[in-house]
């Protein structure tokens, strides 16, 4: 029963940055995107913060994820227009100076004239990135996200923050990856609720969620997800479950 | 000039609790919702989190939400199953017990009963509330969530927290409606920021917020979006950004 220690999990913090996403005009879509994607490299995200495009708010955020998570990647605000002010508070946060990067300017430049248009100082700002950073590359636009510490500062236009995901990911130091298993209930939420808490109880290393949804033929229905990262402890619980669920449809058969 | 002072704005954050959302498996479909609607009657909402199912990580979040804000909202967590601890977190964030409530108890005993169902422990578990809470009436599938001081606690199934926030809304304090208009700008983002920053720091209580788009004809386009509570100070900002276009459109097509 020895099992070697796992590694220390890696953990992550996503912080959303933008009035956009708080005035409900713009839905986020990199949220679940993001906790997907960690999630299938053995990142466990952690926590998520929406903020808007207010420095204090940003700096004292972005400090209090730094600290906490072994990652944090932020989205949005990195663009070339007066409320992009992401790298302004990412610099404040690291006491680090904010300066033209080289490299940036010439992306920038020449994405600029590839599509026929002029680099001025709206599209300068772009290029402003925190002394000390690595630039994260932007496949899709030009215009680099980087790295600075443990803090990706990423696109908030999912098709670019997607991308530059993909850029960033192969440099992280990633854990044993999360596995889960979902077994279908056929049975209510309140029916399973008392026994599903005792498996849950007796095994804490293995996490187990419930999750109640619709059926168009049964009516209400749940869902039950066995997390862990020990292939063997999962599939011991799920079984476990698979035998309560058996159990509580004989009752429930019976009772009728 | 002196126009009436605004009343103080009234403010919320949410806070999502919940593994499925952290972990990607659920995609959350409710913060969008909530801060759309909340625009919509006069509240501000200025921050969101999303932790997980874990108690002081919930109880911290809330009071420091709490604390920070007029209104918090939670969603998820007030199920039958062990992994339902929003009630039990909330109470301890408040010092106060959490007791059966009798009202909840008859409720969901009711709906149990028309269901088919039985009353058992899981499902009394959802009839937990804090001591000096309010019920907050549940159309779609009975089991109340509640209000204690400036916390509403609401389900994580978008229907039902939807029928809550409904519930809820009319015993809330609202503000002055935050107004919007969004101004189509034909250009890129690069060229037009850095006028547009000249025109936001001219008007510093009116927030432009711009947002890069891809047009299928025109390629990469922004919508500007001009906030205001003042209507008369939304029009004129509306309107100097409107002649800045016109003026940009004017140059672009003068230097081709």
């Amino acid at each position: 029963m020895n099992a070697p220690a796992p590694s220390a999990p890696v953990t992550a913090a996503i912080l959303v940055i933008g009035d956009e996403i708080l005035s409900g005009r713009t839905k986020d879509k990199n949220i679940g995107y993001i906790a997907e994607y960690l999630t299938g490299i053995g990142i466990d995200l952690k926590e998520v913060r929406v903020v808007s495009d207010d420095e204090s708010a940003i700096v004292s955020a972005l400090n209090a994820l730094r600290e906490k998570y072994t990652y944090v990647f932020t989205t949005g605000g990195i663009g070339p227009t007066h409320d992009d002010i992401t790298a302004d508070c990412v610099a404040k946060a690291f006491g680090a100076p904010l300066e033209f990067n080289d490299v940036a300017v010439k992306i920038i430049s020449e994405r600029a004239k590839a599509m026929g248009t002029e680099m001025n100082e709206a599209r300068m700002r772009m290029a402003r990135i925190p002394r000390g950073a690595s630039l994260i590359p932007n496949t899709v636009s030009g215009a680099p996200g980087f790295r600075i510490g443990n803090v990706m500062v990423m696109a908030g236009v999912p098709s670019i923050m997607q991308a530059m995901l993909d850029a960033v990911a192969p440099t992280l130091k990633t854990g044993v990856k999360m596995l889960s298993d979902t077994i279908r209930a056929d049975a209510r939420e309140g029916d399973v609720g008392t026994e599903l808490g005792a498996i849950a109880k007796a095994h804490p290393e293995v996490s187990i969620g419930s999750y109640p949804f619709f059926d168009e033929k049964l009516g209400p229905n749940t869902n039950i997800v066995v997390r862990a990262r020990d292939p063997e402890k999962l599939a011991a619980v799920k079984a476990e479950v698979e035998a309560m669920l058996a159990r509580i449809k004989a009752q429930m058969a019976g009772s009728r």
